[in-house]
């Protein structure tokens, strides 16, 4: 049993990038994350959406192997999203956050989502994410998102989310945000000194960062040639990750690194295109690619530096 | 014969930043490269001082083997940089910059010099650098820094020093700044369709990538836990990634590798103090430590992603 729940938003994104705009589409955390995983595990998605949620976008998800069990129709609004990205891109700028119908949603878990191995708790109010931690029977694994929407509001209920997680992800940001630490990874070091027990954070085209008490594991981005529309990579990253550890039914230091590279690639997929079309489209073979790819950015074989059967005076010895 | 031949500024730095201040200290691009370079092979310096250059400055280089026979004395007073770190570490906010004896110098190579095989052109006008290039004979390996002072200057012939290098050193903002283009893998391939051969774009605390043609390689930043002053820590990134390679006698694309972790390593060393003073007490054990810890922070064991003896339906392959 490898399933992977996640609970977050089913959403209308309406973005506009420099290279064009979308309205209405797909987006949400939960679908960028349920079709990032899809690709590893069987997911399961627990959120709430409006009765004007369009049928098409129900069956794009379940074409793809996710449970909607527990995809909720409510009566009135989908929760609707408007952000912009200006040309330094990474940064969304929120024009209009609906809450709609996740106004007064509330988590209800049936049997086989309380009994997943793997959570993810996905960009939500942190009340619900700790509501669905509560339900939970002894999970293997569980991870939090959050936004800058909740840091500002509920800080205190974001930071009892990560102190109660196994890894919290949290994009630079949010990071700086959370920890008041300007460089990154004294950030990560401030919020376990806060109570994660462990962080990776997201740096956009820098990569991401895994850091726990003992562990500080670094992946690059894979570079893409179409930056089109940076939404639900964060999201998409969250789903390589956890999709790869699902899939592998473990969580070990190892299969974590190279579950940091299954999220970048996921990631630089989900970045190409508006909504999830990527993440759709994305044939196997692809994306093994990427994770080579970024395989091969990373890695070098390490040579003794100033042992003396190398050659030379090893001056720096004197 | 592994020499290393660099020519840049010996200056004196006064330097503020959130964590102290330095007044006249030893600084200039040429001084943290040898300080750098020299734990690994033999370093010569060619540069110019002003009779008013302290000469502990001039005996601490040597006392570090560094050949002086290229530090000329001239008329006038030394070069001099007054610059101040804000709270985003990273970017230095130039308040002064005196070029002094630098405004009349021209580079005069003798011959231990022009048959060095390995060449750093450090921060000084991209003029001087072609000069230096027309009396090498035959070097193996030619590398060049600049700095946006210089791109702002003297674009075409900051290009023109980038298409006769080898290697095109840049940090972010220069790279950003000469190629127009904000994504920095983006904007590496942009230098590279400029005329450049390979590029390193040195990242701050985000590390450094290289790219050519047909290879992108990145590493990490070692993280510090007392950042006191980024001075510098470009040159001391430039002396570890040419100093090996010159340990090495080589720089094929394995050796390159962990030229850069060396290259991380320094960097990471020169910003815990104001001056190369930590360059100076760095013990090899030290520094070996840290190129194995950029080692760990960025490998991992590949394993096939999608392949059936690793369970899973590959549901990605339907």
């Amino acid at each position: 049993m490898r399933d992977i729940l996640v609970v977050g938003s089913v959403a209308l994104d309406s973005v506009r990038t420099p290279f064009g705009e979308a309205e209405e589409a797909l987006g949400g955390s939960a679908s960028y994350f349920a079709f990032s995983a899809a690709h590893y595990a069987p997911v399961r998605i627990v959120a709430v959406v409006g009765e004007d949620f369009p049928p098409r976008h129900r069956e794009q998800l379940a074409a793809r192997g996710v449970d909607l069990s527990g995809l909720e129709t409510a009566a009135g609004r989908t929760f609707r999203w408007r952000g912009e990205y200006r040309i330094e891109l990474g940064h969304a700028h929120t024009l209009e956050t609906q809450l709609n119908v996740f106004a007064t949603f509330h988590p209800r878990l049936g049997t086989d989502h309380r009994r997943c191995p793997f959570v993810f708790l996905a960009n939500i109010d942190p009340d619900l994410q700790l509501e669905v931690l509560d339900q939970m029977q002894g999970p293997h694994l569980t991870v939090s998102d959050t936004m800058n929407y909740w840091i500002a509001r509920k800080p205190e209920r974001v930071i009892e989310v990560l102190r109660r997680v196994q890894i919290a992800l949290l994009n630079e940001e949010e990071a700086r945000a959370l920890s008041g630490e300007t460089q990154l990874a004294r950030a990560a070091d401030r919020l376990i000194a806060m109570g994660a027990r462990a962080v990776i954070v997201k740096k956009g085209e820098h990569g991401a960062l895994f850091r726990s008490g003992d562990e500080l594991f670094v992946t690059p981005a894979f570079p893409v040639e179409g930056l089109t529309d940076p939404t639900g990579a964060g999201d998409s990253f969250a789903g390589g990750f956890l999709g790869w550890l699902a899939r592998c039914g473990r969580s070990d230091p190892g299969t974590r690194r190279q579950a940091m590279a299954c999220g970048a690639a996921m990631a630089s997929l989900a970045i190409e295109a508006f909504s999830p079309a990527r993440l759709v489209t994305a044939r196997p073979a692809e994306i093994e690619e990427r994770v080579r790819a970024l395989h091969r950015m990373a890695h070098f074989d390490l040579e003794p530096l100033f042992d003396r059967s190398h050659g030379g005076e090893a001056r720096s010895a004197e």
